[in-house]
C-alpha cells in the first residue's frame, strides 16, 4: 500500500468518526427536543406571581377553578420555588393538597412538618392552621382543593420564620 | 512514515472512535434514566384496572381522596389508553377534571364532542350526562374530583357506542 493510501484511509476514518459523532449528537438533541414538548403538554402552569403579602420566596399561582354557588370548590395550581412557602393560614372547610411536582413541606401547627412529593395527597382539616411550600433544595407544585367555599376560602395569618422553616 | 506505524495510527484512530461512541451512547443513556426517574416522581398513577362494566377498553383508576363527611369530595385520577373511555355517566353535584396528561375528549349529551389536552380543566354541571375518555391515537389522563357527594356521586348509563365516539 502506497503512503498516499495510508493517509486517505487515515483521513476517511476521521471523516466517519466526525460524521457519526455529528449523528449520535443529533440523536440526543432530538430526545431532549422530544422531552421538551412532553413538559409543554404537562400540567407545569406557569402563573402569576404570589403578592408577597401571603407568600415568603417566590411562587406563582394559577387559577383552576373559580369559586361559584354550584360547585361550591375552588381549585388552582401553585408552583413554589425552593425556600418558598406560604403565610400560616386556614380554611373553613379544610383544603386538599395533590403534590405535582418535586419535594415540599407541609406543617399542621403544633405537629412536625411533614415531607410531601409529587404523587402524595394532604388533607388539611377545617379550620387547622397550616402552611406549604418547596422544600429547601426542591422546588414544589401542587394542586388545591378548597371545598364547600359557601363556609369562606382562607384565613391567612403571618410568615414562616426561618426558624421555623428550619426546624425540620 | 513506515507502513506499521500508519497501520497502528489507522487502529488508534478506531480504538478512539469507538471510545468516543461508547462515551456519547453512555450520556444518551445516562439521559434517559433521568427522564424515568422524573417520571417516577410524577403523578403518573398506575392504578387499579376500570370495571369493563363501566369503560370500554382499558382504563386504570386511581382513589385520591375516598369521600368522607369533612371534605364531602371525591377524588382520584383515571388513566386512559388511546380508544377508551367511559359509559355515560352522570354526578348529583357535578364534577371537575384537570386533564394531566395526553389528549381526550369530554361530550355532554346532546353537545358536540370537545378535544381536551393536558392542562385544560373541564366542568360538568350537576345531573348532565356526559362521558370522558382518551381520543382515537393517544392517551389521556385526568384527575376528577367531585365536590358535595352528601348528594351522591355518580350514576352510571350504558357504553358510549363506537359511532358515537366516532362522531367527533
Amino acid at each position: 500500500m502506497k503512503k498516499g493510501n495510508m493517509m486517505n484511509r487515515i483521513h476517511l476514518s476521521l471523516i466517519i468518526t466526525l460524521a457519526l459523532l455529528t449523528i449520535i449528537n443529533l440523536g440526543c438533541k432530538e430526545n431532549k427536543n422530544e422531552s421538551t414538548l412532553e413538559e409543554n403538554k404537562s400540567i407545569a402552569y406557569k402563573g402569576q406571581l404570589a403578592p408577597a403579602e401571603f407568600f415568603t420566596g417566590k411562587a406563582w399561582v394559577t387559577g383552576l377553578v373559580d369559586n361559584d354557588s354550584v360547585f361550591t370548590t375552588a381549585a388552582g395550581s401553585v408552583f413554589f420555588e425552593a425556600g418558598a412557602r406560604s403565610n400560616w393560614h386556614s380554611h373553613p372547610s379544610g383544603q386538599i393538597s395533590i403534590v405535582t411536582e418535586g419535594v415540599g413541606y407541609h406543617q399542621i401547627k403544633g405537629e412536625p412538618i411533614q415531607i410531601i412529593q409529587a404523587g402524595d395527597v394532604v388533607k388539611c382539616p377545617p379550620n387547622k392552621v397550616h402552611w406549604h411550600g418547596a422544600s429547601k433544595d426542591s422546588s414544589m407544585s401542587h394542586i388545591y382543593i378548597v371545598p364547600n367555599t359557601e363556609n369562606g376560602i382562607v384565613n391567612w395569618m403571618g410568615p414562616v420564620t426561618d426558624e421555623e422553616y428550619k426546624s425540620l
